[in-house]
């Protein structure tokens, strides 16, 4: 049950990255296979990096299921958006990039955490690498479209990856299940960064001040 | 004899690769070691990522050779274009950067596939690896040189090694010898690169209909 | 104590180059966990890497020390430099991150190569994952933070990682002991960089002559 729990919940998240990737790849206005690779590259790429990490095989090497799934949906993006009409212009593109982006936010700062307890890691190595596979993909993305990575300056990201994936460690160091310590993480990294998207929330830049 | 042969293609392929990084640096009046840099990074970058990806230590860390084939064709440019009066101007670098990279293109679409093969992955899995490992040498080469990855936006690229490594994934998957098998791959893929290049081909870039 | 000088080295360039990613950090004025997380890509950026390529799970997955020291250095600067009247214009900030990236330079040439050595790779190797060591996390935050990573153009850079790396190794295949061979290593790699800042020392950059 609670794995099957974590594999549906890593396929959500890979797809959903992937989206964002794909519409990336809209605003470029890259070909069909910039949108199957760019949506590819940001689906798998928190994952890979996790694993690279780990010292191990990346997880799409034995199982090519979420290579499917990220092609399909590069693909799929491509030809909805080209041949629907309306449809790019009726979902608000930009909207569903923030959020699809949220959503996968969310579950790999848990599924990254997991994954690291797992293999033993440390908590605070768990925290680290939790937070590095909800980021990694989208920041990229952004170097591969050529853009600077907005991951490290705009509204709270980061710290809503890293608010899940201690969530999630701190409940697994504390004994609860992965059936309450996943949700717990996922509400608490999709909802800060939901609360981000919605009240423009950022912490403070830096100033310095030199008076 | 077939061991033999990747040997020896792969060699090519660094040393194609390689001056296409020597290219650029020049491009970018880099210094003697920029040369040897770009031309390393390019030269080892594709299947450097293809053996991190599979969990394994990269090629050469064991045997030094590709990396004194890389240092040896920057440096080698580096003086070659300095002190050959004329030579620069006579090979016409941009087009050699774009059959050179053709050339490895091919080469490494096949080779990428076949060591993850090698490893017992997916047939789905070695082509996408294989197109990777031919795709990301010029990625970072790019990046490093602070260019946008014009791999993702220009004419037919990763589709040509996405095809070389699919043809040779699916003679493997048929049954037929690796010397059948990967002369089928690179002809494909360097065919279609390089129709790409005389013919400037390219897939159909993203246009969303809004009417 | 050798392996304890080792360990002591390793948490001052991690702690310097971390430092150099606050400062960058500063400069792009970002919020707290901009500077923690570039703090902690530019302190652990290296080590990871070559850590990869050689194979292995990276060195923080067992042991957050250096995770911890990077955010710590990445949040204290970002309180310094916000609450501390006048404290970045007094240090000034520049000059901080040069000679901090020197000194972090210096040590991961012989750090990276003294790694590669213990896995048992090729002098030649070792010598090149020590600069890609040296190098890797300054490139790293310089791409994060949407700069051209300079070390490629710049004044002497990668060739100082390149000669820390080879005194070292030298002297390590001449079977001198590590308390001669580090030192040894850190000084020339150390020194070259130091005088390259200090009389802006460069390599001579590539101009085809076409006359």
């Amino acid at each position: 049950m609670d794995v099957n729990w974590g594999e549906v919940a890593e396929w959500v998240g890979v797809a959903v990255f992937a989206l964002t990737g794909a519409l990336v790849a809209a605003r470029k206005g890259m070909d069909p296979f910039g949108f199957a690779l760019l949506a590819t590259v940001t689906g798998i790429g928190g994952g890979s990096m996790r694993d690279v990490l780990l010292g191990q095989p990346v997880f799409w090497i034995a199982d090519p299921t979420d290579l499917v799934i990220c092609a399909a949906v590069g693909i799929f993006t491509y030809v909805a958006g080209t041949r629907v009409v309306g449809l790019m212009a009726a979902v608000r593109p930009r909207q569903l990039l923030l959020w699809a982006d949220a959503l996968g936010l969310g579950i790999f700062a848990v599924t990254g955490a997991q994954k690291a307890f797992w293999f033993g890691a440390h908590p605070i190595t768990a925290v680290v690498l939790g937070t590095l596979t909800a980021s990694f993909g989208g920041i990229i993305r952004d170097i591969l479209a050529g853009e600077v990575p907005l991951v490290l300056r705009k509204e709270i990201y980061v710290t809503a990856a890293f608010l899940g994936s201690a969530t999630f460690s701190v409940c697994v160091v504390m004994g609860l299940p992965y059936s309450v310590a996943g949700p717990a993480g996922f509400v608490a990294g999709f909802g800060l960064r939901a609360l981000a998207i919605l009240r423009d929330w950022s912490l403070p830049p830096f100033t310095a001040r030199t008076g």
